[in-house]
């Protein structure tokens, strides 16, 4: 017997009032409470199988693709050295499978906090972490804010953000702090990219997290694309540099990603960080 | 009491299943059938008055503009002569909003199929079409496929179609007769735009009219935003013209446009013609 399984969006964009996105599922394939959250995997006909955490979507096989290459390739495309990545969050394994197609990756930490979602995902979710046994890919079940506090000044190129939102396990991934971390541990033409959240629905958390960036990066930019599973269907990346141009992307990396990407390509690169009125008059 | 109201979609992008868009509804305001199709608006909290016709929603007063806009404005910013504009479709009269916007703009016939649409959104719905009382805005109840074969060679500057999906009453609009048809109306140095499906779910149906309208048009280019409400939540429009290119906005009819809008600007203009990695391959 199939069953809808719903996220539902409470107070949307300050208006109160909900509204739902939801799956007919046929079968659980697991539902399990870690010391962080609640975590749930379902078989479904239209999107595969799709992952939620607590009440919240976050990853489907039909509906993944998009939000790992937009995370990953305009940080790995444009950042001068890609040799040393860290990941924070992506326990499904898609962020670090973006970044391990680009050869001049050599090392990757992955810093996941809940191991829970990382064993869910390999043995239930084998569509999306697909690079799970790449010998450059280094798992760590830790606190991310506690490994970016404690890595050495300058001693990763690229970190990328990959949590849930500012409630639960990941709300330190939201703060000034955090983000002074990771400015640390960026080398100085090194490339940091967060999710940032739906510009519609949670515009206010969007702009602070912009503004928040801007005390520690010199260049700050947002950019987006349409995650239908998510709150409001349009979601939000930031970049952030200390000089690196997020438009000056190099092509012979461009076309690792076009490869074999779903959505990404040089020109939804530049077209991405094409920034909606409303979130400039929100500024 | 509140109720879901849903629109269901499936066989989602060829794969069966279903997944849907539900908004939380405290009331219905219209419910009735016209000759075409059963025409619904919903009193929510969410996203406010929302129109649905069938079981598809189309408008809601808080996810409205970035539709209206996109297919607006791209058109009306680059055009050479604006004066004439025909609005097929777009019942809600939010697309002869945004076109009567520009001040260029002197004459727009909206040629709608189901007069019970007009009437209840101007009853229900007055937050979308606000322009009801423009003198220069003709409203015609008749079916826009007819109107366009017979409206005299190059008689509009601008053809704007705001039509539902490709089945029921919408149909005609979505064939090398009726684009045939547009493109003799239009001027030589005149620009056509349609509302093109959902990219992802509806990717056949989307690729078809771009080569369809190729048949007609020698600049012919899609273009997308996200629209929370409607199928895959990734939607697109397509450009055609005889030559005019979309890339060229008017400086001074971009800023007329941007003045007011919620999503559009000249840098969304040129962002939004990006084309998914996905899409260029199903060509």
């Amino acid at each position: 017997m199939s069953v809808w399984q719903d996220e539902i969006h409470e107070g949307n964009g300050g208006r109160g009032g909900k509204t739902r996105i939801g799956v007919l599922s046929s079968r659980t394939l697991f539902d399990e409470r870690s010391a962080f959250q609640r975590v749930r995997i379902f078989e479904t006909e239209a999107l595969g199988r799709v992952l939620m955490l607590d009440d919240l979507w976050m990853a489907a096989d039909h509906e993944e693709a998009t939000y790992h290459e937009m995370i990953s390739h305009p940080a790995l495309t444009t950042a001068k050295r890609i040799e040393r990545v860290l990941v924070i969050g992506g326990g499904d394994g898609g962020t670090a499978r973006e970044v391990l197609r680009h050869p001049g990756v050599k090392h990757v930490d992955m810093v996941e906090i809940d191991g829970m979602v990382v064993d869910a995902c390999k043995t239930h979710m084998p569509k999306v972490g697909r690079a799970w046994d790449d010998p450059r890919l280094n798992v760590i079940i830790d606190d991310g804010v506690a490994h970016v506090q404690n890595a050495a000044p300058g001693s990763y190129d690229v970190i990328l953000v990959d949590g849930s939102d500012p409630v639960g396990p990941a709300v330190g991934l939201f703060n000034d702090a955090f983000y002074a971390a990771c400015g640390r541990a960026l080398t100085d033409d090194g490339v940091f990219a967060t999710q940032a959240e739906s510009p519609t629905l949670m515009r206010d958390v969007h702009v602070q997290m912009w503004g928040a960036l801007e005390q520690v990066f010199s260049v700050v930019r947002p950019y987006y694309a349409t995650i239908s599973i998510y709150p409001g269907a349009s979601w939000s990346w930031l970049y952030a540099s200390k000089g690196t141009d997020p438009l000056a992307p190099r092509a012979e990396r461009v076309a690792v990603a076009e490869a074999e990407s779903y959505y990404y390509n040089a020109d939804v690169h530049h077209g991405a960080f094409a920034v909606p009125n409303h979130v400039l008059r929100a500024r």
